[in-house]
C-alpha cells in the first residue's frame, strides 16, 4: 500500500482564478489528497432551499482534473445563520444554562431533532450529487466532534432526549431508582419526566445520574454521525472518515468508529503541548518547538484502534497555530518527523492543514503550506522532502505490537465524575503507562475494552478501568499474556456503585481493595527500591507475591500467576520498574531510550525519532534534533 | 454524667434482614446512640400525602429493642422530587441568579413560605407519631444548615422576605435611607418594594445593604429551625439538637442554639484541614493524616457555647471521606484521639458517621465503621477501645476555663463585606488567637458577644469585633479580667458606618484609631523584639503604655489599666508574646506546648493529645503519635 | 498661568451647619477648586419631575462666597432608583448575559435611548439653572466613563444600536460579509437584524465582528458625552471636562476629548500599583507606598494629549484607598511628590479626592484631606506645603518633548481580540517603551495616531500599532525624526484581516514579516550583546541593517534610513539598547536614571522625583525618599 500526503483547501475562500494554480502546486509538492467543503454550507445553500452548486462542481472538477483525490466534508459543523431562524432552540446550552450563540462554529446541540433533519437533508443532496463523482475518493462527516466542549449540552432538546434514553434503558422509573441508589438523599423519582440534567445541583449529583448522562451524550454523537454515514453509503462507495481531535474524550470514539471505514485525527503537536498534554512547565519548555514525544504516538495508536487498522492524520500542523496559549514555530525538521512518525504507526495518509494561510477571520494566525501572500511557507519544503522519501522507499509493513494497552472512554467519564483526589485523570494515568512503555522502547497496540486481546500481545496493561465486566475479566484471565490491572480497576458497577464483593474481584487472583485514599500531590509515598505512589493509593488484602512495597513493607503491586495488581498511582520511576519486571517475565526485550528519543517497530523496520532539541545517540546511530532514522531489522 | 458513643444509620439503605444484626453489632461495639431518618422523606412519603410509616416503625422498634437510643432526624434537608412539582419556586437561587436544581440535597430556599408549610406538616406527623416513643431519646432538626453554601439565596422568595424584614426593622424607607447612608451615589429608595438583594450590582453594594441582607438570611435559618422545634416540643419531651458544620458562619449559631437543648456538630478533621482550615500547605502536609491540632478543639469550645453547655459530636469522621480535595487515611489512633478530645472538651456523646459505608450514590467513598461488604473497617476497633476506656474511667468533670474568647457571627459578616485587604478573615483572626492560647497550654471558653463574661475568666480576648455595642464595652470594662481588644474593634456602627468619635471609643481607655491600612501578605512590618504585624495595621493615637512597637517605636499594642488594645494583625510570634504578657499579668500559668501537642484541662484532669506524626515529650510523659494521656491533677 | 489645587466635596453628605467652616478650611489650606454634584441626582430630583434645588443653590453660594471656584458635575453616573422603574431595560448586561443591578453606580447602558433622554433632561435643567452662575467655573460630565467595566454592554439596547451602527458603516450586508470574511465557517448573514453581539459564542467570534463591536461601544461613549456637552455649551461659557481613569482603554479617549475643553483624570498611584500596573510582585513590594514610578507620568502625558494641552488631575489620592487588593498608607511626602509631578507634566490643577472621609457607604475606607471626625488627615499638610510652594515659585513653562510616543486605543482592542500569546497586551508594550525612555531621563509627548508628529520630536516610537493607515505611514516617513516601528505594526487591515502584501509594508523600508510566533514567558530568546526577545517574535525578510540580533545572527531590529523596525517584544534591557541607539543617532542627550528616580523637563527647568524608598544621588543633588528637586536649566 502506498502512503500518501494531502492538504485541506477552501476554494470558497479564494478567487476563482487561482484554483488551477493552487491545484498545480499541490501536485507539484507531491500531494495526493485535498479535503474540501466541510465549512461551506452558507455558500452551498445561501438561503434556505436556494442552492449554489456551481462553484463546488467547478472546484471538484479543477482539483480532480489536476490529478488530486478529493475528500468531501459534510458541512454540518457550521450551520448558516438562517438555520437559527428556523430552529432557534437548536443551540447547545452550557453547564451554566446559557445558550451558546451563533458566530463561530459547532453551534448545535446533538439532540436537536430539527437540526438532525436539516443535516440529513444537506447530506442527502451532497451524496446524491457527488456520490458517483470519480474525483470524490473519500468523505468526511462533520468536523471535530466534541471540539470546543460541544459534546455535552444542557438544552431542552437534550433533556427530552435523556428522558427517552433513560426510559429505554430502565423501562420503569422504579428500576432506575434502584439502579442509581436514589434512596440516598430522597432522590427517588416517580416519573421519567421529572428527571433533569445533572448540572447546577446544590452539591454533586448522583454519580449514577452523571454517568448515564455522559453515556447518553456520547450516544447522541454516535447516532448523529450514523445518520450521515447511512445516507452517504446509499450513494457512494468511497470510504467515510471523521476527523477526531487530540484528547477529546467526551464521546466513545470506538462506537463512532464502528460506523466509519477510516479513523482520522487532527494532530497539532505544539498546540496540544501547551493546551492538553497535562505536562509540567519544565517538560513544556524542553519540547516547546517539538511537541510531547508521546502524545502524537498515543493518538496514532488510539485511532488505529478506532479505525480498526485504517487511519489518517486529516490535519497535520505545519507551523505556528492560532489557538494555544503560546504558539511558537516548530523546530526545522519537525513537520517531516511528525509525518514520518504517523506513517511508522500505520497512517495511510497525512494531510497538512491548511494549504494557504487565511488572511481573514478566526484562524488567520494559523500557518499553512503557503503564506497568505501565496509564497511558500517553511513547511512545504519538508512536505516535499517526505513525498520524495515516500516515493523512494519501501512501503511500511504493519505488525502487531508485543504490548496491548486498554483504553476505555467510560473509565474516563467515571474518573471525571469521581476523581476522589483533585486532578486525578484516567487519561493521564493511561498516558503515564504509555510513556513508560515508550521509554522502554516498546511498540504498543491500543485496544478497546470490548475487543479481543491481540494475539501478538505478550503484555497487556489495563490500568484504571473503573468498571470491568465479567467478559473482560475473563478475556484477560485467559489471554496468555502478562496482565497489569489496577489501580481502581473494577471499582464500580455498571451503575457507578461500589461492587460487593469488593474490587477488583478477579477470577484468577486473590486480592481485595479494602480501603482507598487520595493524597496531596506534594505528599508522595516512597517505595522501597525507588519510585513513589502519588495521588492515589489502595490498601489491599492479598496472599499474592509482593512486587513493589512501601518502605514499611506494605504491598503496593502484587503478582499471582501472570497477573499483576497495582494498588496505587505509580510515578514514572515506579512504572518503569513495573514495565521492566513485566517485560522480563514476558520475554519481551526492552530498549531504554535516551531522553527525547522514541522507537516504533514495524514488521521489517525500526523507526527512530528524536524529539529532543539536541543530538542523541541511539543504537542505530546518531540522531540530530528532529531526526528520523529508518533501520531495517535483521531477519 | 456518662459520656456515650453512637453512630448514624440508614435502615432504608439496607435489606430488612440485616437490621437486627447491625443493631447487635452496634451494641457490641459499645455504642449507645443511633441517629436515623434525616434524609428519608421520599421513603416516608413516596407521593404527596401517601405515607409509608411501616418501615420506620419497624426500624425504630428493632433499634430500640436492641437497647439503642434513637436520635430521630426531621427529613427537611431533602425534599422529594414531587415537592418541586408542588413548589417550583422553592429552590434557592445562587449569586449569579441561577436556581439550584434538584438532584442532591439542601435544594430549598429558607424564605419560601410554601416549603415552610410542608416542613411543618411532615414534622408534625413525625412528632405526633414518635413523640412518645420510648426509643426516641433525642431529635435532630434538618441536617447541616448552611452546608453547600445554602444559607444565602437570591430567590424571589428571599427578595420578598427581605423587604418585609427591612420594613419591620426600619418602619419607614426614609429611616432606612438615613441608616444606610443612601445619599451616597444617589442610592435613595422611595418604597421598600424597590429594594433588591445585593447581588450583581455594578460594583460593590452599600455595605449596610449587604449587612442587613446577611442578618436577614441568618434570621431565616433561625425561624426555619424554630418552626420545627415548636412542633416537636408539643409532642415530645426528648431534647432537640441540630448538627452544625465546621466553619459555616453564614448564620448566627447562637440564635439557632437558643431554640435547642443540644448543640452538635459534624467533625471531619482531615476534610476540614484540606478544605476550610485556612492553613498553608506546609501545615497541611504536617497534619495530613491527623487534622489541624486546633480546628476541632475550637469548634468543640464554640458549640459548647452554642449549646449553653450541652453539646455532641453528631458525626465523627472514621476514615477517609469523599468530599475534600484530597482524602487520606487517618493515622492509626486518630479516631480514638478525636473522640477523647471531644469528651475532654465536654461532649456528651460522639457518634461516628456512618455505620456502614454506602456502596452507591454520592458518598460511597465516605468510610464507615463497617466496610460496604459489612466487614469491620479500621475505625470500629478504635471506637471499641474508647467505649472500653469510658466504661473503666471516671467521668469527666467540666470546669470553667481561665480564658474567654469572644466569637461574633456578625463580625464575620462585617469582615467578609469589607475585608479592606484581600484574604483578611475574622474567622482566621479569631482562630489565630485561639492557636496562640493553645500553644501556651491554656483551656478556653468561647463566649457569645451578648453573654456575660464567665466568672472563671481571668483573661478575655475580643479581637476583630467590628461592631461593639455599649453594653459589651461596659461588660468588658467591669469584668475583673485582663482584656485584649483590637484590631478593628468597634470600627463600625450597627449599620456598617464608621463611628464618630473614631474607634474603638472605649470607656476605660484613651486610644483612637486615626488611620488604617492593609498590607500585602509578603510585606509584614517587623516588631521590635520579634514577631510582625501582617496584612492589617492601624495608626493609633494614645497615651497608654506601649507593649509592642514597630522597629521605629510606633506603638502597635498598648495597655491602660487591665485593657490592651492591639492595633494590627499579629503573626504567631506576636500573638505568643501578647498571650504570654497577658497571662503573666493575670496570674494564669502557661505551659508551652511541644509542636503538635495540645492540652485540655477539666476540673480534675489534664488531657494531653499528640496531633504530631512523631512522638513528643510533654510534662506528663511521652506521647506517641496520636497519643492521648489522661493526667489526674494534684488537688 | 497659575497652577492651582482643589478638592472634591459632597455637601449633600454633611450637615448644613458645617458647610461654611468646610469652605473656610479649604481656602485656608490653599485650595482654589471644589468639585460637587456628580452623584447627587437623587437629592436634586428625589422623585421623577419633583426637584429640590434649594440645597444645591445654597451650597454653590456658600462655596462661591468663600472664594472657591466650583466644578459642577452632571449626575448621570448615578441614576436614582426610580429611573429603573421608568426604564427597566436601561441596565447594562454583562458578558454572561446578566443585567447589572441597581445598588452602586454606573448602572446604565450607554446605548439606551430612554436613559439618554433622561440625561439630556437633567443636564439641560442644570445648565439652565447654573450656566451663568459666576461661581461655576467649570463642568464635569458624568464620572469615570468605563470604570467598573461599564463601557461594554450586551443588552438588547446595545444589540439594536450595533445593528444600526453596522448598517451605517457597511450599507449592505454583502459588504459586511465581505469585509469580515464571513465565508469562513459559514458565518454569512442575510440581514443586519441577524447579527448578534459577539459574546457567548462557542469558540472565539470573528475578530472583525469583535473589533466592530468594540468600535461601536467606544462610539456610544463619545455620543453619550457629546449629548451633554452640546447642552451645557448652550447655557455656559465655562470649560467642560471629564474625569477619566487610569488604564481604562475600552473607549477612545481622544474622540471623547475632542468634545471637551479639558481632560482630567483620577490618579490613585497606590491603588493602580496593586490593581492595574501589570507589575510583578517584586516591583509592587518596592513601590508599595509610593506607586509605580512611570504609571502616573504616562497618564499625565496621555491626558495632556487627550486634552490637546489642557488637563487636570481631578482626583488625587491623599491616603489609603478602599478598593485595591491591599491599601497601604503612602510614604510621607508622596502626596506632595504626586502633585508636583502632575504640575511638571503640565497639569493646570490638582484636586484631592476627597475633602472629608465619608463615614458611611461604599467608600468609607477612602482617605480624605480630613478624617471622618473632621480632624486634619496627614495629606492636608502636604497639600498646604504645595500651595505655599506654588505661591512662591515661578510658573511652569511647558515645552514640546524630544520624544513622541504614539498611543492608539484601537490597537489596544486589536491586541485584546487577538493577543496571539497569553498575557500579551498593547498597553503593557507601550508602557514598556515609555519606561525605557524614562530610564534614559527623556521627556515624552504622547500622540494620537491621527495627529501630526510634533515638531519638537526628534524620536518617534510607534510600537504595536496593529493597524496603520497609509496617512500615518506617510506622516512617519516624512517626519524628520528617527522612527521606531514594530512589533506587529500594520499587521491588520481596518477589518482585522492580514494585509497582502504582508506587513509592515512601509513605503520607506524594505522589510517583510514572513512569520510570527508567540513564546512562553519563561522561554525568552537572548540577543547577542544583551537583552532578550520575550513573548512575541517575528521572522523578518529584509535587506536593512541589523541593530539587534539573536545569538545565531537572526535579525530582530533593523534600520533603513531613519526608520527602525523591531521584530519582537524586547525586554527592558533590549529596549534600553534601542532607546540608547536611537537617541545617539537623533542627537538627543540621555540621562540614565538611578533606580526609582525620574526626570521631567520643561522649557526652563528640570524636575527630579524620587519614587524610591531610599535616598538617591542624581546629577542635581541628593534626593530623599519622596523627594522633589526643581532645577533651573542653564540658558
Amino acid at each position: 500500500m502506498k502512503r500518501t500526503l494531502g492538504t485541506c483547501y477552501y476554494p470558497e475562500h479564494w478567487p476563482r482564478d487561482v484554483w488551477e494554480e493552487d491545484a498545480r502546486r499541490m501536485v507539484e509538492a507531491g500531494l495526493t489528497w485535498v479535503r474540501i467543503g466541510e465549512f461551506a454550507w452558507s455558500r452551498i445553500e445561501p438561503e434556505p432551499e436556494r442552492f449554489d452548486w456551481g462553484w463546488l462542481d467547478d472546484a471538484i472538477s479543477v482539483l480532480g482534473e489536476a490529478g488530486l483525490k478529493v475528500v468531501l466534508g459534510t458541512p454540518t459543523a457550521t450551520p448558516p445563520r438562517w438555520m437559527i431562524d428556523r430552529h432557534p432552540d437548536m443551540l447547545a446550552v452550557d453547564r451554566d444554562g446559557r445558550p451558546r450563540k451563533f458566530g463561530s462554529r459547532r453551534h448545535y446541540c446533538f439532540s436537536h431533532e430539527g437540526y438532525r433533519a436539516e443535516c440529513a437533508r444537506i447530506v442527502k443532496l451532497l451524496a446524491e450529487r457527488y456520490g458517483a463523482n470519480p474525483a470524490i475518493a473519500a468523505w468526511q462527516t462533520d468536523n471535530e466532534y466534541g471540539c470546543h466542549d460541544t459534546t455535552i449540552s444542557y438544552s431542552d432538546a437534550a433533556r427530552r432526549g435523556f428522558r427517552g434514553w433513560l426510559e429505554a434503558r430502565y423501562g420503569t422509573v422504579a428500576a432506575l431508582n434502584e439502579a442509581w441508589g436514589n434512596v440516598f438523599w430522597s432522590m427517588d423519582y416517580q416519573r421519567f419526566d421529572q428527571i433533569d440534567l445533572p448540572n447546577l445541583t446544590v452539591t454533586e449529583a448522583n454519580p449514577a445520574h452523571s454517568m448515564d448522562f455522559r453515556r447518553f451524550a456520547s450516544d447522541q454523537v454516535v447516532s448523529f454521525n450514523r445518520l450521515q454515514t447511512e445516507i452517504i453509503r446509499r450513494h457512494s462507495d468511497a470510504p467515510v472518515a471523521h476527523n477526531y481531535m487530540g484528547r477529546v474524550t467526551d464521546f466513545d470514539h470506538f462506537k463512532v468508529g464502528d460506523d466509519l471505514e477510516i479513523a482520522s485525527w487532527d494532530s497539532y503537536p505544539l498546540g496540544f503541548l501547551e493546551d492538553r498534554g497535562g505536562a509540567d512547565s519544565a517538560h513544556q519548555r524542553a519540547y516547546m518547538r517539538q511537541g510531547d514525544p508521546d502524545f502524537q504516538a498515543f493518538h496514532h495508536d488510539l485511532y488505529r484502534a478506532v479505525g480498526r487498522g485504517r487511519w489518517w492524520v486529516m490535519e497535520q500542523q505545519p507551523g505556528p497555530v492560532n489557538w494555544a496559549p503560546y504558539n511558537p514555530n516548530p523546530l526545522p525538521g519537525m513537520v517531516r518527523l511528525w509525518t514520518w512518525e504517523a506513517f511508522a504507526h500505520g497512517a495511510e495518509a497525512v494531510c497538512y492543514f491548511r494549504w494557504r494561510q487565511a488572511p481573514f477571520a478566526q484562524e488567520q494566525m494559523h500557518a499553512g503550506l503557503l503564506r497568505p501572500d501565496s509564497a511558500d511557507a517553511p513547511a512545504i519544503e519538508e512536505a516535499r522532502a517526505v513525498a520524495k522519501e515516500l516515493s523512494e522507499a519501501e512501503d511500511i509493513a504493519p505488525a502487531g505490537a508485543p504490548v496491548a494497552l486498554i483504553f476505555d472512554y467510560e473509565a474516563e467519564w467515571a474518573w471525571e465524575i469521581q476523581p476522589h483526589g483533585a486532578g486525578l485523570s484516567y487519561f493521564d494515568l493511561v498516558l503515564a503507562h504509555y510513556r513508560a512503555l515508550r521509554r522502554a522502547g516498546l511498540s504498543v497496540d491500543i485496544v478497546p475494552p470490548a475487543a479481543e486481546i491481540p494475539a501478538s500481545a505478550r503484555m497487556v496493561l489495563a490500568p484504571g478501568l473503573m468498571h470491568m465486566d465479567a467478559a473482560l475479566k475473563e478475556r484477560l484471565a485467559r489471554s496468555g499474556a502478562r496482565v497489569l490491572i489496577g489501580p481502581r480497576s473494577g471499582a464500580r458497577t455498571l451503575n457507578m456503585a461500589t461492587p460487593v464483593p469488593l474490587p477488583p474481584d478477579l477470577p484468577e487472583m486473590d486480592v481485595l481493595v479494602s480501603r482507598v485514599e487520595s493524597l496531596r500531590p506534594d505528599m508522595p509515598m516512597p517505595l522501597a527500591g525507588g519510585g513513589c505512589v502519588t495521588g492515589y493509593r489502595e490498601e489491599i488484602e492479598t496472599a499474592a507475591v509482593s512486587l513493589l512495597e512501601l518502605e514499611d513493607g506494605t504491598p503496593v503491586a502484587v503478582r499471582q500467576g501472570r497477573t499483576i495488581y497495582m494498588g496505587g498511582w505509580g510515578d514514572a520511576k515506579a512504572l518503569d520498574r513495573l514495565v521492566s519486571l513485566m517485560a522480563a517475565e514476558a520475554g519481551v526485550p526492552v530498549t531504554p531510550m535516551p531522553e527525547g528519543v522514541r522507537l516504533r517497530e514495524t514488521a521489517t523496520e525500526r523507526f527512530w525519532f528524536n524529539y529532543g532539541a539536541n543530538s542523541a545517540e541511539c543504537p542505530a546511530g546518531e540522531l540530530p534534533p528532529a531526526g528520523v532514522l529508518r533501520e531495517i531489522k535483521a531477519t
